[in-house]
């Protein structure tokens, strides 16, 4: 199960947090894979032909054959190259990690786009929606330096990974204000705990191209056009 | 690892197609457990003190310690008692159920539920996005008694297993039609095998209550209240 013989690709953009949770963990567990930067507003041949049902990134190519789908492609990984594991061993433990993955993405991650999308009571629900979600967050993090524990980070920082950079880009370009250090002292100092990660910390986008991105998926959100 | 002397419960209620779920997986796995028959209307305080976060059906409950979600219930289910394996051994397979599985969840049926409803335009695009996904399952179905295999049923099939026996409650109370047999014969032969299988036939809820819950749900849905 050596990595660095192996043909393994990655397919994705240095912006998408989805894409950057697969480098994460491939960097991580020490794989060598190639990237292959995505254009998604004129997306390729290949992406459409690996991904068909949902044209997205990332998608995981190994030895030619394709894997969708961020958080699946975590636990690919991690069920393929066993050394550093991202999820915990014991089964209640994994569970516990999957429903916090489950609800970052499916809750958390919805309201945040909803407030950086809405305005006016649309806008102040959802920032309190996302601010709920983020104080069950802090409380997940009470004691620990990582969600995964103290001794590094995990699946569940991974799929976290957004909040610890992107979002203070979302908040920017969305005009608004959720993650106040002052409210949720534990996710502050594990934000800065998670970006001095090396594996995070390299592969990190720059904040123009971020701001860019987000910019024009405001744009595109608020005209319905995605 | 044994599931008789253990203490496992099941808060759910028989209507419930994610309750099933977690059913069907325990009786295929021989594992025995306790039911405990919840009402949505009035949740118990046991419900939102065991599921705080969603406060739904099903939790699995292993000696007093809870599990929710039902997808992230058969993965633990399946690493607990690893007799009768729900989920394929082989990593990219694995990948695969798993990507067909939040397909099933996350497209398929918010496509249904808006066709259920929507009326109108809506109500023909929701329509025609479930469709595409029943298509997507089809191709999948291809060759194969099951989504599993010709072996019996696993953890794509249980996720699936809504589409065998609900969605014909949602289209008869919803008033639409999308499974239609001569278009998904692959998948019309499936329900009539997954349906035969002892673990689903045992605890199918009879029509009269479904025809009843989806009624309910319809009224409070187009009432905006859930």
């Amino acid at each position: 199960m050596a990595g660095a013989a192996e043909d393994l690709k990655v397919l994705g953009t240095k912006q998408s947090m989805f894409t950057q949770r697969v480098v994460w963990a491939l960097k991580l567990k020490g794989v060598e894979y190639e990237f292959i930067e995505e254009d998604l507003v004129h997306k390729s041949s290949l992406l459409l032909a690996l991904n068909p049902v949902h044209k997205k990134v990332p998608v995981l190519v190994h030895d030619g054959k394709p894997i969708a789908e961020s958080k699946i492609i975590l636990e690919y990984l991690d069920e393929t190259w066993k050394e550093r594991p991202l999820l915990p061993e014991d089964p209640r433990e994994r569970a516990n990690v999957r429903f916090w993955a489950a609800f970052i993405d499916d809750k958390l991650m919805e309201a945040s786009k909803k407030a950086f999308v809405s305005t006016g009571d649309d806008r102040a629900k959802a920032m309190e929606s996302t601010m709920e979600g983020l104080k069950l967050l802090e409380q997940e993090l009470q004691g620990k330096k990582y969600f995964s524990g103290d001794e590094g980070i995990g699946y569940f920082d991974i799929v976290a990974g957004w909040i610890a950079y992107w979002l203070q880009f979302i908040e920017e370009i969305g005009g608004f204000k959720v993650m106040e250090s002052t409210k949720f002292p534990c996710l502050d100092a594990w934000i800065k705990n998670f970006l001095q990660v090396p594996s995070v910390k390299q592969s990190l986008p720059s904040p123009d191209k971020l701001l860019n991105v987000f910019g024009a998926i405001r744009m595109a959100m608020q005209n319905e056009i995605i």
